[in-house]
Parts: C-alpha cells; structure tokens; sequence
C-alpha cells in the first residue's frame, strides 16, 4: 500500500531494538482517512472469503478494527488482555508474550462472541514474530471458528512472524513489509 | 438516544458493583452500525465547538472516539495506560483511580499530539464517578488546549461524576444516563 509506505518513510521513526514508531498516525494519534484506506484494503483484499467477524487485540488494533468492520459491515470484536470483573462466564485465553514490553499475558474473548458459525479476520498494527497474531489464532480454533486470514498493517519482515505462518498455510496480509530498518541513520528498506 | 437505550434494555446485563455490562455492543464484540449511530449524534450535539481533535483512552474508548472522529473529520488521539518503550519524549500525565478495578494508574499523552492550537472532545463509554474523565481533562488542560465538552455513551448518573462535571460548567453530553439498576431484578431505570 504505496500510501502506507509513504507514510513510513515520511512520519515513521527509527529506534535502537527494531522499534518502528508510527505514533502520529497508526497507534496513539490516529489518521482517520488514513485508516479508513486501510480498511477499503483490507476488504479488497479479503473481500471473497466470506467474513462475518474481525478480530483484534486491545488497544492498538481497535481502531483499525473498526475501520475494517465498517467495510465488511459485520461486527469486530477485540480480545482482552487482563480478567476483569466486568467479564463474566466462559472465555476462552491464550498467552502472549509481549516482544515491546518483555513480559507475558493473558489474552481473552468471551465465548459468547466467538463460535463455530464465524469466519473470522484477525487484524492487527504490527506483525513481528508473530505472538499477538498466533495468540489470537489460538482462540479462534479454540472457538471452532474459521480462520480467514490475517491483515496486518505493519509487518517487520526480518523478524520472519508472517513468514511462519505463511508456511503453516495460512493467509497473512499486510500493507507494507519492512525487510530492514537502520536506527543510526532512521533509514527503513520494504521487501519488494 | 432511544436506539442506546433499547439496546441497554434488551442485552445490558446488571451486576452487583454497579456493574451494567454492555459488552455485547459497546466494549468487547462491537456493533459498528451502532457505534456509526453513536458518532453521528455526537457530532450533532458538538457541531458547532469548533472541534478539530477527538481524545479518548484507551481500551474501551478507541472504537467510539474512531466513530467520532470520522463525523468530525478530525484526528482522534488516544491516551495511554502505562508509560511503554515506544511512547518517547515528553509526554503529558495524570493519575485516575479505576472505579472497575480498585487501581490507579497513570494516563498519558505525547505533547506531540495535543497542544494549545486543539479544541478537543472528549469521547469515553462510561462516565460514573468521573474518575477517567477528570484524568483526560487534567491532559487537556495541562497541555493549554481549549475543552470543548465531554460525550460519554453510558453515564450512571446516580454515581454523580457527570453531575459534578456540568456544575464545574464543563458541556457533558451522555447518550443514556442511568438514574438506578437493581442486580436482583436486572431492571434499569433511566433519567428523564
């Protein structure tokens, strides 16, 4: 998505742990018509593979989420990262370890929102090794539902995530693949 | 908003704790469709503020704010829970006592992203003691922008914070406010 990478090369920053700031646009100030592109992609992208659900993970996926949603007119439903009071009942968890933050969570959705009837498309801001992803995966064929694929905004393509699950068969779509990042000299290089 | 209040009638779900839970539609599986409603009639209620930036935080209040800021045609600009590698430089910060766990923990947003050139809505799901709400109004002020007026989805009026708000002469427009819920009975009364 050339406007992506535009968008990388312009506003993106570099820093010391492949860390790929994109904070003015994607994750914490959010670029409404930018995101509303991404989800005019992601539907043309997917738009044969009978999706009734997205998928996504608190909290950067949500806005994207949403934009998706919108264009597949079905509803989005995001995954929770800690047990709160407020979820009651039967959820189904998985673990992530988090590669920002070096910890480990619990991911969650409530059973309620998540079946055998869905074909789900599961999207997200960043791809690296793929734990956020193969988190969400995991509760996906724990609620017997169909998995789609995957739409990823971001993927770093040197941390070979999306590749893996490339390999195991499965669908991954993302905007723009960052194959090398220089945080000396803030440069990023795409894969072809 | 009548369409708000059959859908906290018909799939609201009350718990002890003053808990009235609406993931069904509003924080968990999201109806788009709704949540468009819900853009459209806060940009009716704050059309003429002469808005040009959204703030939310985040989880729960991501999808709504996107929702909002595209009615608005504006950036949407979400504060974040916890100080991570990725949020560099100087930032803005409050404490906020979380009503739902018990906790406080500290808010955030990038003096990049909120500045004295904003005029800011503020967008949230709940509004009940206003804990959150008074969090993002201390960013906002903190930060020298003009505060337009809060829009909470759901304010349960009988626990004051919206009240406290109005008298501080802060606009507070609440799409459903709850004057009482009884979790033996599972009904829910709305104020007038």
């Amino acid at each position: 998505m050339d406007l992506l990478k535009q968008k990388i090369l312009s506003e993106g920053e570099v820093y010391e742990g492949n860390i790929l700031k994109v904070d003015g646009f994607l994750n914490h100030r959010i670029d409404i018509p930018f995101l509303k592109e991404v989800g005019r992609e992601f539907h043309r992208l997917f738009k044969d593979e009978g999706i009734n659900k997205i998928l996504t993970i608190e909290a950067s996926g949500i806005a994207i989420g949403t934009m998706v949603a919108q264009e597949f007119q079905c509803p989005l439903v995001f995954a929770k990262k800690t047990k709160t009071k407020n979820i009651a009942g039967d959820i189904y968890t998985s673990k992530v370890e988090s590669f920002t933050h070096g910890t480990t969570y619990d991911i969650l959705v409530s059973k309620r929102f998540l079946d055998e009837n869905d074909k789900v498309l599961i999207v997200d801001d960043f791809l690296a090794v793929g734990n956020a992803l193969n988190g969400l995966i995991e509760l996906v064929n724990k609620s017997g539902a169909q998995l789609a694929g995957c739409g990823v905004v971001i993927e770093k393509g040197f941390q070979h995530g999306g590749d893996k699950l490339r390999s195991q068969g499965i669908k991954v779509e993302s905007l723009a693949i960052v194959e090398k990042m220089d945080a000396a000299t803030g440069k990023v290089y795409f894969r072809d």
